[in-house]
């Protein structure tokens, strides 16, 4: 089956609002087995749509639209595709009472342009909108078919996902199946390593690259769900083989949420210390709703007083080794344990950049500690491209990568551990500052 | 002038890459007053390239390529659409040495494949990619022309930037100014009372609206660049005549810029102490560059312990009226000067949701503190639409207005002021936590 998504918006030719809708849509259909040919945006207002409509039509099987279903009078598009699949439009008492009483609770009045958006297909479908006043649409002449739905995205999910999916699986008298694995690691190496199972049919598996991890979406179709869940997990099982525990979890918005519900799970509770990081970390583990039952206390130590006075950094350490240093790491997780009582505290101290950089420390070098009872482990890392945001975006990452290892449990890969009795013995601190300078 | 944008990569039918090369192109192309009519995006290996080519060759001046460059034997794109503009195509030694080096620095041999990238227009002309391996082509015949750039955005960006646009400038025997005006406000309501402003031929006038704010970009074409900046400020005029100061500054990349920059020049320092935003302010603030000159302190007070032990927050104020308060948040920010010195403190308490939410306090309740001095002004916001993340955004950003207003030395608008002095006295804050539960 082949398909082709059209976005209808004059203000997307503009560029005034980026096309989210077609990405959505090519992965929905490419999970569905059905292969997307071309994906075109056009105006809401071109004399030519029935034109592009029929030969769009000709080439394909499926029509997608998303947009062009609004109220005024230029919106022609429901109307332009209903010729061109040998379909009219009449007038829906039940839809138009329903835009009455939105128009109602929203303290408006209608007018007459609304009454457009009640008409409805005769010979197919009107598809409900659970979530706005536009009902989608459904035409099909030949078995040739084509959907339409509202613009805005939100509102297009929903339609999606609750009606029309559904009516495509009917189709195809099949159900579909997802596993999303979450992979810690870099984007290139990571893609490399995996490109080989990345070419299957059913299940099929594509890989979606973000800051210091990826994504790995693994789609099944099968009969029953059953069938499709067991031929996800055969298949996820062969990039477990592959890259072990990079697979962090599955099927969560991200780190911070697998953080947090390990932390919860383990009965933990975590406190951050950051410095370039500015609070990153802290923001990432708060987006989770329900982390109030695992952090409490966070501290944006961002100047040298601050790391002093908030938890504790000796400022002689720092005159010695640098505030960007191992040592300043471990007294600042450490630091931020005893000061707010966490089982596990985290600490960021590098140089995002632009400026700042130097020799020793070039733009990009951070180090991380990681305390949980007498002890931290403290970690350098270097992002070498000298984007500020990116090198904040990363010592984020791996913060919240380190507590979830200690939260599980383990020693986490690439540290060095530290006591705290350990932390202001000069001979220890230079020997650790000495061993990470060197690396 | 009429253009097509073309995307040219499987990747994107697949919806393994977000297109946003489409929509930069989209608001280049307007500014330049190139009327977009169209944007598609096709695979790599289409065998009816050559005929899209062709159709929208006749349907417009230029078609704008991107993606399709590279060294795989399937990437025909550049072949084709030289075939199709009357051109061929030859080997450049040039290119070829460039492209050789570049494998050589990165410590990798060339394929014979990538021979292909060094081939350029025989008649057109090539494009030189000063960050990447792949050069661009420009076609032309019968005055209709085609450009093909990089797919990689900043490869893109750059040619655009560098090449691209100043050879549309000159043919069009002009320049480009723009202005940008970053305002403060909701979405909607703003777009509605710009909107007579938007519809202009030359300068042009375009809103992006963002969380809690929007962008409005005014680009004038003119002859010379000293004419074009008259033409921009004379309209922008216009613009800051409607709205007054909630136009907070001019091509910036967000609050955060002018609050850091307004700071430093009124050599002010600033500290947070956030609840619900969990960091996101202070994570604002130290995403500038320079921030540390103004910003060395911030405190995550999650908990209630939190919020007594770091910034001295009454536990019995809490007790009285409730942590979600308007006497909280203005301890909050007292405190937060207070324990760090600074000469401003912002403070953030409130219900983000989904959870926890109640019919006096439902989810996107939040109350905000700004103190300076002796005073420190409070703040109610409201998010009705119940999202985290929405609310937390909403938040900041309410947070960052209210700091930037009284580094400028005003009173907040909206805000209700309470002393130092006043800030445990139970009859003062009874009538300030009334006040605004009758909001």
């Amino acid at each position: 089956m082949t398909a082709e998504i059209i976005s209808v918006g004059t203000e997307l030719l503009l560029g005034n609002i980026l096309n989210t809708n077609a990405q959505y849509l090519s992965r929905e259909l490419a999970d569905l087995g059905i292969t997307v040919q071309r994906e075109s945006t056009i105006g809401d207002n071109q004399g030519r749509l029935a034109d592009f409509v029929n030969e769009a039509k000709a080439r394909c099987d499926l029509l997608v639209f998303t947009g062009g279903l609004g109220p005024t009078a230029d919106d022609l598009t429901k109307e332009t595709v209903a010729a061109c699949y040998g379909d009219t439009l009449a007038f829906d008492e039940e839809e138009w009472a329903k835009i009455t009483r939105y128009f109602a609770r929203s303290g408006r009045e209608t007018t007459p342009n609304n009454r457009k958006q009640a008409m409805v297909p005769v010979h197919g479908r009107k598809i409900v909108n659970h979530h706005g006043t536009a009902p989608g649409a459904w035409f099909e002449q030949d078995g040739r078919c084509a959907v339409l739905m509202p613009g805005v995205p939100s509102e297009m999910k929903a339609m999606w996902t609750e009606s029309i999916r559904p009516l495509l699986l009917e189709r195809q008298n099949c159900t579909l199946h997802s596993i999303t694995l979450r992979v810690l690691g870099g984007e290139s190496n990571l893609e490399y390593q995996v490109r080989d199972l990345l070419d299957h049919a059913n299940p099929t598996a594509a890989i979606y690259c973000k800051t210091g991890e990826c994504e790995i979406r693994i789609t099944a179709r099968a009969a029953s769900d059953e069938d499709g869940e067991k031929m996800c997990r055969a298949y996820a099982r062969k990039f477990y083989d592959l890259l072990g525990d990079a697979v962090y979890d599955e099927d969560v918005a991200g780190l911070e949420e697998t953080v947090v519900r390990t932390l919860k799970e383990k009965g933990l509770t975590v406190s951050t210390a950051e410095s370039c990081t500015g609070g990153m970390i802290a923001e990432r583990i708060t987006a989770v709703s329900g982390s109030s039952e695992v952090f409490g206390y966070g501290f944006v130590t961002y100047w040298e007083q601050a790391k002093a006075k908030l938890v504790g950094v000796d400022p002689d350490v720092i005159a010695r080794y640098n505030v960007v240093s191992a040592p300043v790491a471990a007294q600042m997780a450490l630091g931020a344990a005893k000061a707010s009582g966490s089982d596990i505290a985290v600490s960021v101290t590098g140089v995002a950049g632009p400026t700042g950089g130097d020799a020793v420390r070039p733009v990009g070098t951070v180090y991380l500690g990681a305390a949980r009872g007498k002890t931290v482990y403290v970690k350098k890392l270097f992002v070498s491209r000298p984007d500020r945001a990116l090198v904040r975006a990363r010592a984020a990452q791996a913060a919240l990568e380190l507590v979830l290892r200690l939260a599980q449990g383990r020693t986490p890969a690439g540290t060095k551990p530290l006591t705290a009795a350990q932390q202001h013995d000069t001979a220890v601190l230079d020997a650790l500052d000495a061993a990470f300078l060197s690396e």
